[in-house]
């Protein structure tokens, strides 16, 4: 089922002004909500918005919070986010780290105790449509198991890196585990094996299985021990620039809440060398010959576009059974 | 064979004299390619050397090179590394960001025409040092398959990052791709699979076979998609931040020569509740109890301390054939 983008975003704000959202806030975050199913990030889109409701009530997220400065030194700042929602918070860091980078050329803003930013990319197109350079991390809960162990004791810590580009911006929005725990469970659901091993069995073998890795909740990390030991320094990125919770301290929480998160911008050239640099490293990339004739060796956020045009010009495609829980809340 | 770490040093640094190094360049770059094999990373010290000699040579590093400032905006700057050597202008670009730092809270540096700095580790070491926490990516010749393609246009484009430590700094340092090429031909040599798969054959099947891999030079990115998106990404920062050569004009020319780099340096807080963090999650991530009871969990930096020691005390592992032909430089 299609819904359009306007509905979409209507709907998401009628339910948070009933939640007592001042309207402006109420706004950016059905506007964040929205956008997210409109550029195909349906898990942290529509589908999660219930999450988001169920969070507001029981007093986890903050509807009324706003960030407030710690500390800051030239082009570093640290902020504290109170437990307010964690897209808005994001937001603000990397408007925060975008004008720190306008003044000193590049700025830095880490900040502890917000919540789930929802689809990290956000931030990415965001400081590419104001035309810079960012580079974000956060942590999260942990489900990925550190190489050579046997229990989960590091997160899958997404990281966003973004370039603006006139044609449509690059943007890169990964986590640290090869699969999401939600797409273990997909395929689960589907009935079927994982491309490539995706996590541990409960005997700590590693599998293609999301039956067996659904049951065990052990992610593997990308690359093995190249990831196991990324998504550490990610954790020790976030928690010593913020002052704020390691992956440790998040997963004691009965709720994914109370996170670390840093924002790096930084302001690029604006010429065409450096058009035609970033058009020289996409096409080049892109020459390589596909596998499948059909299916053009793509840049990070390319399929994001043509997603995101055929929900603004189709409608937005929703899961009918979220869509009229939503239109009920 | 163990060689002492001075007499390493004091040989490697006798050669470059020999090829008019001024002496304290000459120091450094010997420091350099010592402590490389001294901290175990055999690959980018010793066994590196002759290949280093050989491009001094032939003029592809000029030894008397150094960087120049091209353009400067608060805490940014870029620089031309004029084709010296690569360790030297790695190592001023690192102390120059940590400058920035301090002043700024964070400093980038982005340097083009630059060649190889063989052990990115180094520079996580050096910031380390100084109290700094550190981000570095370059880029490299083409030798990794974009998800999708057939051949290799994607570089291996190490990152490194590093977190001081009093105890023992915490240092990333990890290519791209899932295993080096020379990694590939060890495998090769000792007529052994690779225990992930590292590569394509010549058909376009991922392998574990090194012999395949061999053949068709074409890595396969960590993560599979991901790590073609992350290294992708690391191409455009250091292009577009040092408006320099991309993996595609690098991968044009006979020698890997003339590579853009950057060097992000922050200021973190030297306070007890740091230290607290950092422990906190080393600690945590270790606590996953081990597949093998004889080998803990290790974080990033932890073995190469270990090894710097068996050196220091008992003389560095050199491969005997190259430290003879070192002699007779």
């Amino acid at each position: 089922m299609r819904v359009p983008f306007e509905q979409l975003k209507a709907e998401f704000k009628r339910v948070l002004i009933g939640l007592n959202f001042p309207d402006e806030k109420a706004g950016l975050c059905a506007q964040v909500f929205a956008e997210n199913s409109r550029d195909g990030v349906y898990t942290h889109g529509l589908n999660r918005f219930p999450t988001f409701v169920s969070y507001i009530k029981e007093g986890v997220i903050d509807a009324n919070a706003v960030p407030t400065k710690v500390n800051s030194f030239g082009a570093l700042e640290q902020w504290d986010g109170n437990l307010g929602p964690g897209m808005l918070n994001a937001g603000f860091c990397m408007d925060r780290a975008i004008a720190l980078a306008k003044e000193y050329g590049i700025g830095c803003v880490a900040i502890k105790n917000t919540n789930h930013w929802m689809r990290g990319g956000t931030y990415g197109w965001q400081a590419a449509e104001a035309g810079y350079i960012s580079i974000s991390f956060t942590n999260a809960l942990a489900i990925v198991v550190p190489w050579g162990g046997t229990t989960a004791t590091l997160a899958n810590n997404p990281m966003v890196i973004a370039v603006p580009r006139k044609e449509g911006h690059i943007v890169l929005d990964m986590a640290i585990s090869q699969y999401s725990y939600g797409k273990v469970l997909q395929y689960k659901s589907y009935n079927e094996q994982l491309p490539v091993p995706g996590g541990y069995d409960s005997d700590g073998n590693i599998t293609h299985d999301p039956v067996a890795i659904a049951a065990s909740k052990r992610l593997l990390p990308i690359g093995f021990w190249k990831g196991s030991g990324l998504t550490m320094m990610i954790d020790l990125l976030v928690t010593v620039l913020s002052q704020g919770r390691s992956v440790k301290q998040i997963s004691e929480r009965n709720t994914e809440s109370g996170a670390s998160q840093v924002f790096i911008a930084i302001k690029p050239q604006d010429t065409q060398q450096t058009h035609g640099l970033i058009e020289e490293i996409l096409n080049y990339t892109k020459s390589s010959p596909p596998v499948n004739p059909d299916k053009p060796v793509v840049y990070p956020g390319e399929n994001t576009l043509k997603t995101r045009n055929k929900n603004l010009n189709e409608g937005v495609l929703v899961d009918e059974k979220i869509w009229d829980e939503v239109k009920r809340l």
